[in-house]
């Protein structure tokens, strides 16, 4: 394999929401990046740090339109932090420019163009990329996603259900229908479009479940857990908004398939992870506050009155968004893959 | 019966925490109490307004430390509001003075002296009362309640998992067992005596699973469920803290006996509670923030893929304590049950 | 005088906000008061209770397009929760059809048609009724604000900062110029409306001055200390958005007009403040926390370094709005002042 | 000047608070740092990754009761991050041992004995040091810290005071007394030791201010701000605690000595700042959100009816303490200052 280039030229498309910032903040640091565009939809061509003020200083870029073949002229990737359906309408052009691709919207990751309009509204206007596509979660397919250039970067709840489901569901240690998932996730995973339940006055000092029975992650857990373990996998999610900004949890409840110890299913899920440098498998009971910031997850199980129970966390916009899509850079581009997300000594 | 007085004077022992806050901030408002007597262990007796400095010109009153024969001279009923264990040290002597007393703490809602030594680890000192005392709650019991001079106060998570789970178990729409109830706490329940784990930096930002399989209130609500439906119920109760003052959501995942629909459910549920003025079932998902500062219980019911999901929440320190007191307060004097609690007209 | 009648029928105009919620809130404890129309600009007439589901089994009220003459046949006393201008509009005809309007907006606080056009940017179109109407602060107006038909009721960083300062100002123990307020407010001072600042993840975890020289408390605030103290008085008013729902906290920086004590100053305010039902004068130093959700304002003073402070605070939903609203709905009616706002023993 | 050193080994004595977690948080992604040593009284020796969660993985080191001998064996520069009294008895040790020491308590940054003992209630134990140690602003003292071997590392509220005003006061543009400094800063601040007034029930939804005329970062604000503009300078300085975990801003007011025009004052910030790293001198008001985990401060200047308002804000965990120690680290050891703090391209 040829080695990584010295210098990688990356472009945000779609700069003003949360995970585009976070985007900014790890690449920042990390040694064979620039960035070189930043675009938003807005026609007066903002300085990035305007929108973003904590990259005062340290990103002093100004923000374009989109313009595809310009874009190929000044970046070699392109992170498309766009709404569903915005992504899948551009991603194909800037492809075809040459560009390699992380996409963070969930345009790409449903193999299914049907499942796709059932869960999202919309008819899938690029339906044979599908399927074709890699699922951008690297502990699971780290060997599908390097070397290619358009990767679907996976959602937040959906990479810590699936973390802390597949030890145990590839081991067969618990039944894979009727598996109960409580996600609570801080309020940046709601992103930064003013609406009214998530004015501050809102949502502070509540807690609330909300998509009961039909958040759009749901039918996503379940293609990647039934294609990691062979068996058609069923789960009932459920998200909760907390009052926080940044973390996510994943409460889970599954039935065990026969008689099991926790300290059996923790040696699974350790001996499972054991070369994965982003996830800590623990004794204790995890908190959302210690993986706030990093690009860890953080997991344990435990077995109480013959139920399995899975506790998962990470931080929404990193290893929830922004983080594993730079291990996903990473790894298309021949870096080491904890670039810019550990301390390299 | 006889007429309810047309004034019934109060004592609250213990009086430094939150509950015994919210107490007489409640009590303020009753028409027929006059808050006679709070206590402290401390001895310098200081002023209740400078441990509550919200109550400063509504309750400036001396607090003493406790001394039940000069109690029983200025008080008609006693709220106790002590650690479990010191409220069984007391009781006995509060009761032999003729007063009727509402306890707030854990010891008397177990009906076993084994189950209570094995939670608490303690040997109960007043075991010949376990069992006979009321349970106090109210929408289950309140014939039980009505006259009687000792009411164990129930536990805040579990009037949240009782009130949820009641009327599907009892109508055996529900399995008994393996029920998860994933519940979600604001910080106060935790108490107001220094600790790390519940300084500001700590819990804020963060959520976190506590107690898991542990948590004291589970044979708690396995008892009051089983005794309520006529069958051995069994539940893995898992308690979350995040970051708010108050507010208490259980999300709670069951299996159906049956076929069952959503709405059929959500029918049972309402004509469980059909004549309670505190419980408010309702079409939409429930959000603590409804609840907070009210003496009510939202809840509702899903049918997500073959599990049957309740919803339930209330304010962990009124209708999850200090408020269902009051109730309690009500039917053991002979006033009207919403006094104090809802607006009278 | 007349005595006030046993009902009254009451109508919000702009039910939607935050402090129509405050006000129905409150008005449902109230004796001698009956909510009898809401009113929205949505067509589809609302529940009441799904705009604000803490009122469901409350106030079960179909909001209504507002209709003045209908309204008129429905309701003795307005409550005008309207944005600026839109108040003005309205008001004349309400006023006409024989209603007394308490109005919440800032559209007859100002005095000068000319400074409400400087500070608000549209000319005012009720000009003849300002300097006529009362200012709704009973500490300072109460006699004029009895028995009239229209109140225009203050701002909240307004009572804050006024109330702190009056009692020096008058006393000449201040200079009149150069007061420097730095106000602190939660978030929902600044309404129910989405925009992109007052979403959770942009207030959270942050403080911020904002308005800093313009905000459009300045010229109220000034001009109600001017009037009570016969002087001209200029401040220097800065607010801060902090994170928190409500409560707001206003430290002021003044300059003695000679020597002074703090013990001196303390007994100035208090003796200033002495039949006041809400003021409360505190010798230690005052937390918003401690009248949230009451219509208390707490206050003291220190002098350190010949610079005299005064810190004074108040929950800007209800002393800052809705509950010194009910006070002057109280006063115009002819009911005890304290009426729905303190317990009545 | 001889080459910095290929590694350093730094050591953290006191390693279970908050400053000291950011340290190494810090240190970690630093090139040239290796921490070898972390020190807590606790006698069985915890992992720090069980007293820090996040830095589990990270850096499993075994804390160790301090030793100085030892621990002059194993590190070349200490981190102490004790508190005051306890810093002094241990430092003479440690340089004694021929160790740098960056003290982060308030020990050696007060020039005079008796300031000291005046403000902190202890007699100092090793007064002739003190008005020998650098004072630890880089911005203000950089050539006197270049390889000195005891740094007292700044005050989290006098850091930020004393940057917003000293370009004012060294251009002589304010007056140098009555200068009115309102503080707010978050809750880590106050350290994470369980006390009542820093538990997340007591401070969350609050805001109050504290030790008001009697905040122990006065003296050193004087000091400074004297020393650095050769006048007597002399503040009003006023702390509020507000409930977020970190950030700190300072609202200052001062009367200016002559006509000014806040383009002018800007002018003159933006000139004595033009070279700083981590000075952001900025047209809008400024956020403690866009500062947070960073090593930035940000600031403006504004005049209101002849009033100068300084706003400057920071991190206080990072700028206010462990992040300017690290700039301290880099400048006694002759690393570029802004390593770890800044990426480097």
């Amino acid at each position: 394999m040829a080695a990584a280039p010295a210098k990688t030229r990356v472009a945000i498309v779609g700069a003003t929401g949360y995970t585009a910032y976070e985007l900014c903040r790890i690449l920042l640091w990390h040694p064979h990046v620039e960035i070189t565009v930043a675009t938003t939809r807005q026609e007066d061509e903002p300085v990035l740090s305007e929108i973003h003020p904590s990259l005062r200083h340290l990103l002093d870029l100004n923000c374009t339109v989109l313009d595809p073949a310009d874009l190929a002229q000044k970046a070699d990737v392109v992170f498309t932090c766009l709404p569903h359906t915005a992504s899948m309408a551009v991603i194909p052009t800037l492809l075809s420019e040459g560009l390699k691709v992380i996409d963070l919207s969930a345009d790409y990751r449903l193999t299914d163009p049907e499942v796709y309009e059932t869960w999202y509204g919309h008819v899938h206007t690029d339906p044979t990329r599908l399927g074709v596509v890699s699922y951008g979660l690297p502990e699971l397919y780290r060997d599908r996603i390097k070397g290619q250039s358009l990767i679907a970067n996976p959602g937040c709840y959906t990479s810590t259900s699936i973390l802390g489901l597949a030890p145990l569901l590839a081991a067969r240690k618990i039944e894979p229908k009727g598996i109960c998932i409580d996600g609570k996730s801080g309020v940046s995973g709601a992103g930064r479009s003013p609406k009214m339940n998530t004015l501050y006055p809102e949502c502070n000092e509540s807690v609330s479940p909300y998509s009961v029975g039909n958040h759009r992650h749901t039918p996503e857990i379940d293609q990647v857990l039934t294609e990691i373990s062979q068996q058609s996998v069923e789960t009932i999610f459920t998200p909760h908004l907390i009052p926080m900004d940044r973390g996510l949890m994943c409460s889970i409840y599954a039935r065990p398939t026969g008689a099991c110890t926790q300290q059996e299913l923790l040696t699974i899920m350790r001996e499972f992870y054991a070369k994965e440098p982003f996830i800590r498998v623990i004794d204790a009971l995890p908190r959302t506050r210690d993986v706030a910031d990093t690009n860890f997850c953080d997991m344990t199980v435990r077995v109480s009155r013959g139920i399995v129970q899975v506790f998962s966390c990470l931080d929404n916009l990193i290893k929830g968004a922004s983080g594993v899509a730079v291990q996903n850079f990473n790894l298309i581009c021949g870096y080491e893959e904890t670039l810019g997300l550990l301390p390299q000594k």
